[in-house]
């Protein structure tokens, strides 16, 4: 990843129940609906020189099939594990076989939540780390994810 | 929920390995099938002037997806999760995300197993809890549950 | 117990603090009073074939010495053992000793309180387990321990 | 207890072996009997306005029965458990149900002794804890708790 | 203590479930009553040139008051007592405040049981421990406080 | 199984990740792929007279339902389980539903690496156990199996 | 510190934020500035025979020596040492230092708060501990301190 | 907060070491030097219509002084504590008192590095969290605060 | 050894720093030697109808040899393991082979010593416990364990 | 190690109690002594094109300095360390002092015995594991000795 | 720090409260004051050709200040940071940013005393420790870190 | 201990592996062998008015004989325990026994290593401690064990 790409490619992982993001607890999570989401988030990569691709599953497996799959194509991902985020080995595992950087997102601030939620099985292996902005949290870990990769330090 | 509702509907959910109720340890969980459970508790269902949907999966995923479609149809869940019980943050995230209370069954008492069994992600945002009587576990939730339903509190 | 009873009897046991049920917090726990929640239930068992004996104690001591009497006449337990239940390895060595299958109920959910709530000294010796109906609860442990009992497998 | 009553009743709870004071390790307890400390500490009630009822017993139930009792007819409790501070819930419960504010008092200083009397299952429900000053701890939390009763806070 | 007592005399505590000796698991507890064994024990006390005194109740208060009462009278105390060893610090207190030397027994080996039977409350103020020989266990505890008391150690 | 069958039929069944074999890594897990690994594996299973049926999925679900269906099928399985090893209680239920005696296998050594991967839910309940050969871990795994149940032991 | 001294000098010493009282969160602290309570804890301190020196400071190493300093004037200290309880062995160094006995007080009452409140570093050394009766406890803490300094215990 | 302020005002916490950036293990921070960072970010503030104060120290109490005087001038904060992060119940205080949203940044990724730094005592008050992106990390956090700040939820 | 053997014959197994008894801190061990203790061992072993072997090394290669060339010619084993109590697993698993049942004693009270020696690696494996009489619990170990083989327990 | 060696050497370790096999627990660890599969063993070794030098011994120094002076002469070890797996830091220190790669083998499942066998001090530094198949633990871990020898990776 | 200095010039940081050595419990720390300890430890550094700079403070700021500046100017340090050493992740930063080797010194021996003192914070990061031997530890501490710096390991 | 002796002798002990050195990992431990310590360490003792025994053994059955035999001749010991540092709870009773202050030496810095060498039975018991210098820990531990002795305070 030492070259300058002209185009950054990012693969945008979003996992189980963030497919209701805008119907369920919008005093929570805002009024944002996950397509609307993708829509603002595909704008800001393409100011950024980046494209993006979208999963999201409420299927480990398939999370873990596209990332695979994803890994030839892209520079990075962008992932909210949603509640995988705490138990799964099997995710860890592909992104680290994916041999890519990525980083590690969140709408809500999993630290003031349950006890269970300060465990991440992601968290050590990512480049960076951004939660409680709600879908900001993905603009700016974004942001980061594109300076890290320019900078080819990912 | 405040509103008495004419008919009562609830989503029975169960968990992995439980398609094989009857066909397996059959002096442990006795010699009906899931089939069987599911009409008997259909049944009583009837009686208490409620109806049931049934969803069984393997796949934790496919378990997320229905509580997701069925929160729209259903003024409960009644759940046996199986062996997610202790290990699926997802689909406490689903039913959370849900917003309809439902009650947890074991068929077995997992309190008298292996520790890790002890731990329920489930237990402590459940509004009630039955465990031990076998198939009959299902029986006695869904009537605590209607019981809840009905006297509005839920 | 293998032998089909005509009439089963059943001991209820109702642990420190429960004495107070309807005059304390009613909003959580209801307006009924311990007799008449006794009432219901015996009402309840008549129609299951069954017979009921109650104790109330806030002396762990009064509710072992009845138990220990009480093993000879009746063929299970109903216990809600208050806050003893977190803490009274002699009232388990009571039910143990005491050799009479047995039903925990707890009116409300222990695991959504304090975290010793979350440790039960008898739970792993209960033929089940029921919590969170409020005074339902009763009815339902009662039918799943008259429901065992009459299985045979208690 | 908005209003201001114009005496205050507050009971008093002395657990197990709080009787033996006196007389038994009086280079640490001091040579007061516990007559003598509840004299002492009656007087000093009167000065501030307040009526004292004493109990003291080895029996939990006993101080459960009490406290239940007592409830009706006092606006605090000043609590000094004894050995039940560190493993009684069900004294927990009866306080919590009790609804009155209540003051933790020790004569010694546990967190100077076994570590587990470091665990207290009633200070976190405490409306105030006073320790280490022997039969003055005493009248210190008298003063903390009608203190705050006066101010309609607890 | 220091002087050699003509006659000692010993306390035994019994503490909950022992009045069931004999009636109740007799294949592990052997058919011994708990009057047959205090006989024998008090047989052997006289031949040892000892006395002794008998307690056995299921309150924990009532154990507490009698080793209050006890300790102006005996020399020593043997002390089995059953599931309070493992929760009460109460019992911890009172022999503590007793101030005689005593003994700890178990008719069964706790180490060999649930995990929380091998955390012992009085264990380590104990002068001496003997466990999983039966009722034998009394005769040896006996024999060997006597044998500390006659020392002078205690 | 105490028979001995004339041709034994094993389930080898490769959790997430696994599919990546000899594309990823290749310094650590050597440069077979899966493919190559299975009919090496094929190979040596006819030379010790065994047939053998392989599963690959990143689904948990896809892996459940397949053990439930080839439990029918074969006399033992051999499980690789990847990251699902450390997390899944319902992949362990399946295997213990199976009711056919299994050997877990790793290519690499978990105990070398982070401490969540010492952690197996399956060891206790597997026949036998090996890793760190790299693909060899599979033939010993095979061969230790086959000879398990060549000897009815299983 | 046998002799008694005609007039007992105490160090007052507060911890980080106390500077704030009376400005912050008055609904929980009340109303009262540190110079308030400081001018009335003097008078009450004069009512005693006893001086007060007070300190406040945001900053570990001030208190520290300021304590090393004070200890040649001083009988005893006062501390309320806040969020320094949970986190400074150089503090409690200080205060073991300093030689003089010191009674714990705060405001609020820790045990009620987040866990890590629940320990402190000063507590087993402090020869008197008071909690949760806002500025009160500093007047009940200096009562149980000049009392304990009178009896020439401290 | 909830009115739209014509420039937002933001305090920058700098904690113990951060001093030293771009003259210490530039391979792994960067040679930005700390001025260079603050002068970007000041840019950066100004693009947002933010003004920003900055304050760096090696002095808990300093920091905390800073706290408390600039909580009356900024409408949010930028911390990173540096090492403080995981130790100071004090600087966490300071931040409670503040009473004013704040974000906490990292330069490297806290979770990839010693066990100890897994633990901070700001996260779960804090409205966002940023970490693993060196100086970058500042600005997405400040946007994040600005973004949360205009959007009028912190 | 259901059978009544004439003489019982029983190995005494001393572990590492044993042999100094009586020279070693005679105010808590007593003036006794260890050839004194085994003498008066022997002259009891004789009045009771057995035969005992003696062992005592500071090292546990020889004591398990021992024990696993006299398991042929014992009925049963006392075993003071000293400080390889709480660490041999290599010490047990000889004593399981042995497959011969045995007591353990201490000297000293174990649970009143360092927190490590509340860990036995012997005692839920062993069929009696005895410590804290001295050389005393030797001689109530033997009763004990003859008792056992008498009865035909062990 | 890089070269290819004309014949291998493995130095072949037996910890405690292993003397005893073939006569000890038949129906768990087989009927087979420690010659008989010493000599299977030496057999299988030379079709691998290996040599092997046994050691036994319940002496932990005894394997110590075995290993110190085999690693000379061997390319590697096959380690079955008996119940000094579980608690020898000094055995760990030796091998990884010989600086040559090995197998650890057991004969049974450790993981699924006590839980302190789970815990292994040699499991992270083997490059291999093999456990469950009783003396064919053995062959399977030779064989994937050589491999891994042969492989030059090791 | 290849090539070998002339003169070494070494840092000596004292922590918390050390400036009361020698008025303070003399019998434990000895009767020199901290002025003479560094008198004579600036003599022996002159025989050992290295030149010494001091610092103490109760601050942990002025520490780390110090050690920051004085980091152009050593070529190693001697750390004892009294009370820091168990708390300060910020000094451990210091010392890391330093890049200097530094021997860790204590006058008492940290494993006796409380067990929040076993805990070092400096310890794995520094390259010696020396403990116990009062004043003389700094002595000891010097000559090993002057000893590794001329061997140009440090 | 109180006389001045005109000789000190020290006894040095070498537990398991430490014979290797020099020989073994020779850029870590540095390349003289255990031979050249004792010789150079021999010189310094007679430099200090001492004499040395030396004993090394990878048995610790050895080491404790000959603790036993020499602490009638020695002054005191200088322990480097090895890998039994971590487990030995009988070495650690034979220095206790031995009644002799000892000095705990390491060559290595055992904090920065595995975690389950943080964990020493020596070093609570031990009168210093000194370790991470190589073989000049010897050295620098043999200079503060003479220094204690010669003051008379070991």
């Amino acid at each position: 990843m030492a070259a300058q790409p002209e185009t950054l490619r990012v693969g945008v992982v979003h996992g189980p129940n963030l497919n209701l993001l805008g119907t369920r607890e919008p005093e929570i999570y805002g009024r944002a609906t996950l397509a609307e989401i993708e829509a603002g988030l595909a704008e800001r990569a393409r100011a950024l020189g980046a494209s993006l691709e979208f999963v999201q599953s409420n299927h480990e497996g398939v999370l873990i099939d596209w990332i695979q799959s994803a890994r030839e194509r892209v520079h990075g991902f962008l992932v909210n594990a949603g509640g995988l985020t705490h138990t799964s080995v099997a995710l860890r595992d592909a992104l680290l076989a994916a041999g890519r950087p990525f980083v590690e997102v969140h709408l809500s601030n999993p630290h003031a939540r349950e006890p269970f939620r300060r465990t991440s099985l992601l968290s050590d292996i990512a480049v960076g780390y951004v939660c409680g902005f709600g879908p900001e949290s993905y603009r700016l870990g974004l942001e980061g994810l594109v300076h890290r990769l320019r900078a080819g330090v990912g």
